[in-house]
């Protein structure tokens, strides 16, 4: 998907909301099998809730890889029922060396289908160039993350650069790619250093994960976070599918993802009349 | 596999060697068919010549994700194929949040019944620990990779610390893991700094890349990175599986690794000698 079409669908459905298809066999709703075929039906059903009130989905790879060969099918069959007026998140956190990057690359933007998918960016720059080699398609490298591990690294200082590792990442692979095929990860759980990103990368796609049940503030991160563009890919993933364990769990879903929508609707139309002032 | 039996394999068979299962379709002999069976008939025929001169195997995940949902039933028959009498890595480079890392373990630890798998440590210490908390099996972290992206962040300085992020990745972590469930990704291509690597992890193993198609020295390393354990597994991949794209492909493949095995016996022995001379 090209920016220009995910800007449109943002600001066509006022939100930026990505869900997170991250299914647990021990998770689903209670009245469900505990068989990997009713991991399809429960995606379908969470896709079927929240489609028309989000922009993006994103599948976590652990949670398909975690039921053998099968859960790959399941996630190609995610991704098909999608379809393409989402742009489709592959958590997958790959990098690797040059040759094996572009083989990751085709796999998950060719054969599967996906649109965008998550890097990890510890092994550099050849590591991470395949994935900006096709044609609207995203890499989303990992900045600053939202769980607690992200003091050990990302948060350290570099001595000669004069800046966080977190704040290299963005600025060196900058310059590798472009606000058309690269996005960051940063987590929802630092709303004091949004400001900070957005002086970095004015304009490139934030996706933030750590909203819902990992406590990140949606508002504040928003406060700070949001761009003309939108620039925002705001995901929540088991605060939305595992809002009930009923037989209500669609609506449930559906209501929490609504919840969350109507702040985004909320804070792009406070974007638009500070604009309009700007203007005058 | 526990490192007891790892170090016994070694020294039986005087060899460290590891050789990487990383078939693509377009390089397979070039009698062979180009489809996705023909992969696990060339995996296994690679077995078959290497078993007895190597120590472990280490398939990459890139190469059989590319083959779509029959990748993964190949990965999982290679697996079975090779047995436990080797030790099996499954070079994944994954890593997430707590919960996710734990199912990326479960799958590839008791699903796949593999013995290790590499991490990427951006993350930091929640999304590493769910990795070394399986009985005999193992967490292989990168640290100083082969490739040439290492420079981008791995050898940058830490002001804090003293020393670069590598190192602060082998230091940290060596707090959560001990030398039963934690080896280290070092690539043949910085030798210079194998002592380093030993002052800071004197009895953790580490996986070697990038000796062969990718240059570094196999005589540098073993002079440096060797300890009375071993202590080394160095990884072959392309130079022993494409050694020859005909008929004879088995063949060349046991050749090339002999050839490394006989420099790692000669290795073996000269530091037996000089264990002798140090008692006396």
């Amino acid at each position: 998907m090209q920016r220009a079409q995910l800007i449109q669908n943002i600001f066509k459905k006022k939100s930026f909301l990505c869900v997170g298809l991250d299914p647990e066999l021990d998770k689903l709703p209670t009245h469900l099998n505990r068989n990997a075929s009713s991991i399809l039906a429960f995606n379908k059903a969470i896709i079927d809730a929240t489609r028309e009130v989000c922009v993006a989905y994103k599948p976590n790879l652990a949670f398909y890889e975690a039921l053998g060969p099968e859960g790959w099918i399941i996630f190609e069959e995610t991704v098909q029922y999608i379809g393409q007026q989402h742009l489709i998140i592959a958590d997958a956190k790959r990098g690797d060396i040059g040759n094996t990057s572009r083989l990751y690359a085709e796999a998950f933007f060719n054969r599967l289908q996906c649109d965008a998918i998550t890097i990890a960016p510890y092994m550099g720059k050849d590591s991470v160039v395949p994935f900006l080699a096709f044609e609207g398609k995203w890499a989303i490298l990992l900045a600053l993350t939202s769980n607690e591990g992200s003091k050990n690294f990302q948060r350290e200082w570099l001595e000669d650069r004069r800046e966080p590792v977190w704040e290299s990442v963005m600025k060196q692979s900058m310059t590798w790619g472009n606000p058309d095929n690269l996005m960051f990860v940063v987590g929802a759980t630092h709303p004091e250093t949004f400001a900070r990103v957005r002086e970095i990368a004015p304009d490139h796609f934030l996706l933030v994960p750590g909203v819902g049940a990992q406590g990140g503030d949606l508002q504040a991160v928003c406060q700070h976070g949001l761009t003309r563009d939108g620039g925002l890919l705001i995901n929540a993933s088991r605060s939305i599918i595992y809002a009930s364990s009923g037989l209500d769990f669609t609506d449930a879903a559906r209501r929490e993802a609504e919840k969350m929508q109507k702040i985004m609707e909320e804070t792009l139309k406070r974007g638009e009349k500070r604009e309009i002032r700007e203007e005058r």
